[in-house]
């Protein structure tokens, strides 16, 4: 059994601070042992770190680097509710929503930067399933945003 | 803690009837203490009240008012299921689907058109996790729909 | 009650082998009674069946088709996960994103083609609540993603 604080430490991951909403909701809600979790995008100090679609404005490498920052502010914000990620029993559901335009296919090897980061600091035995879609635009014009459902131990 | 019946009252606000499916499935699903929405539309007597992507043939005033009526029916379906919305112990998660064209970035503010009329009725501290996305089409052409997880006591 | 599995002789229908994760994920989570799915797609033998937008490359009967044999996908899915189909006691949620260009509203009636597979499987009492959207593109360029939430006893 893979200890997600253990992980973070020896992958040297320093999780950002957590992002705060941008409108009238919040960033998680915990419901028996299911933990929601609101749509993360790829923020760094509240701002978009990356702008644009992928496959138009923006490459795939791209993508998969916004994939990974937004799942790294997804891991702050459940920290940040839960104290421990060692609480996360398991990733239940990731959704991926990728701001394309409507000729890009390779949606899930952009999804695979958020959840190999998943996988390297949860193990593999806590992997969700997974929605990966392609939209037509996502809040101020960032390239995917994430959703996830924990479930846990409290 | 905030009563929505009494709230509903206090506010003047009259709910619609309950919109009805339109194909195979129904328009709430209780599982545990979670129930579960259909996509919520802007219908009215289960016609489209506005048709239109946002920042193309509608503006941003008329999402934030179709956000509002598509709140109002969620509510409505909520109540006709429960008998009484104060059986409403949290929104879990809303979802906010936005039919936009790829150039329209400023989603929060449209659904926040829905979230406001949940918060005034619900009260604050039942607000939920969001997901906010802008996609190709919704059914009939409509500009908005909600999806919402509610956590009740029964 | 219907049967499932009597459901699945009578009408004469074999379910595809399961499809496999085409990334870091895995096709079904259960966490309490609710057994999650990863987004179905209409694929036979891990190969797209159909490619292509509906009301642009593709029309409404394909549509619907792909949508019938996603719905396979995820029954499929489900049987191999729990052992029987008859441990499913509810369907509670059905997503369904369809591939569209921006002005086709049609998506209630392909939606159905899942539906109706549902329906007449598992029976009518055991029908969800249901959302559907038109998205930009979909992995592989197919034109329809299905993700359903089922409730088991286990």
């Amino acid at each position: 059994m893979v200890s997600a604080e253990a992980s973070l430490r020896e992958l040297s991951i320093q999780l950002p601070q957590a992002p705060a909403p941008f409108g009238a909701y919040v960033e998680a809600v915990q419901t028996g042992d299911l933990l929601f979790l609101s749509g993360m995008l790829p923020v760094e100090n509240q701002k978009p770190k990356f702008v644009g679609r992928i496959g138009k404005e923006l490459d795939g490498a791209a993508g998969r680097e916004a994939a990974h920052i937004a799942a790294l502010n997804a891991l702050a914000v459940a920290k940040e509710y839960l104290g421990s990620l060692d609480k996360v029993t398991r990733v239940v559901r990731l959704g991926v929503y990728i701001a394309t335009s409507g000729d890009f296919f390779d949606q899930p090897r952009i999804a695979d930067g958020a959840s190999e980061l998943l996988k390297e600091v949860l193990g593999e035995d806590k992997m969700p399933v997974r929605l990966v879609i392609g939209v037509a635009s996502l809040p101020m014009g960032m390239p995917i945003e994430l959703e996830l459902i924990l479930e846990t131990k409290l």
